[in-house]
């Protein structure tokens, strides 16, 4: 694509440089902003700009927040007994958003992996063994992808966890609601059928 | 979806506005932007403002430019005697795309469509007039869309600038290159087999 202006160009660069934007759909966006009134480009960079600087990391969590701790901690109706621990913020929101969970979180930032140098160092696993140490958590839940590497994350924060009195648990695995059995992967399946549930418990 | 921060609320209801991007990938957007230098998002935001704000119509083409004049209206390599007449910004890109268009172009803003309420005052034609009668455009390339309007339009402009003295051309219309004949619409085949040309005329 050839562009009459340097501008454009500059612009559609800097759109295309976003994961998923292609050189064509960039310049639509910027023909877009271009069709509007100059306040929704002004109101569109504040709002860009005020998240890049204003953003912190919840001093509790490491969670997103505008303060120095986020809502979700400052949240008195949260059961603080609880926290979930995850490996991004993206997990922390697919959690919340289930409407299921009413506890704390605790974002690692990661999993461990030896084969992309991330040790348990590079993690948020000292903050949360602090967290535990203040006394009010009863449980730790392991919400963690199910890899080889989420499950020795696992197997290292528990190793850290059990001996401070805590409960930890991970999510329950399973066949998915809705899926057919026949498309599930062995593993999952060979899982679901090990770890079944009597029927009463449901 | 549910957001831990205010400042990234705003930040995906911004991007989320633009065409084509739902809550989910501006969320992601965001996330990218974020994991990013601050300076990445900075560059992205400067790149906009200087856009909106700099950004002008070519007094002579209509054209998108960084100045008075877009430059192609100023490149001296082009062939001045030939206008090609396109209903956008993006129309004019696609030709020169092409790369086998050496001339000068002129921006309608649309066509003609008494049911969408657009009138030959609403577009540059008047402008375009002028042009041809400076008397160095030898011809006038319509390249609006076949449809109705587009049909409009041409007759209308034509009407206008045959008195002129100038040379008035529409783009070929046929069946694609690589397509199959049998999937052409009736209309073009039709049109096609109407205009059929000599083959010692390519």
């Amino acid at each position: 694509m050839t562009f009459s202006s340097k501008l454009i160009e500059k612009a559609v660069d800097a759109f295309s440089s976003l994961p998923g934007i292609g050189r064509k759909s960039a310049f639509r966006l910027v023909l877009h902003l271009l069709k509007q009134d100059k306040s929704v480009t002004q109101q569109f960079t504040t709002a860009l700009t005020a998240l890049r600087e204003g953003i912190r990391e919840c001093r509790v969590c490491h969670n997103l927040a505008d303060d120095e701790v986020c809502h979700i901690c400052l949240d008195p109706r949260r059961d603080r007994s609880l926290v979930c621990v995850v490996e991004s913020i993206r997990d922390l929101m697919a959690i919340e958003d289930t409407g299921q969970y009413r506890g704390l979180y605790h974002v690692l930032g990661g999993v461990i992996s030896p084969i992309e140098g991330v040790g348990p160092g590079d993690l948020h696993i000292e903050s949360l063994e602090e967290r535990v140490r203040q006394g009010e958590l009863r449980e730790a839940i392991m919400a963690v992808s199910p890899t080889i590497e989420g499950e020795t994350t696992i197997y290292y924060i528990s190793k850290k966890l059990l001996p401070l009195g805590v409960q930890v648990s991970a999510i329950a695995r399973g066949v998915s609601f809705g899926g057919d059995l026949e498309y599930a992967d062995e593993l999952t399946l060979g899982r679901s059928i090990v770890a079944r549930v009597p029927y009463e418990a449901r």
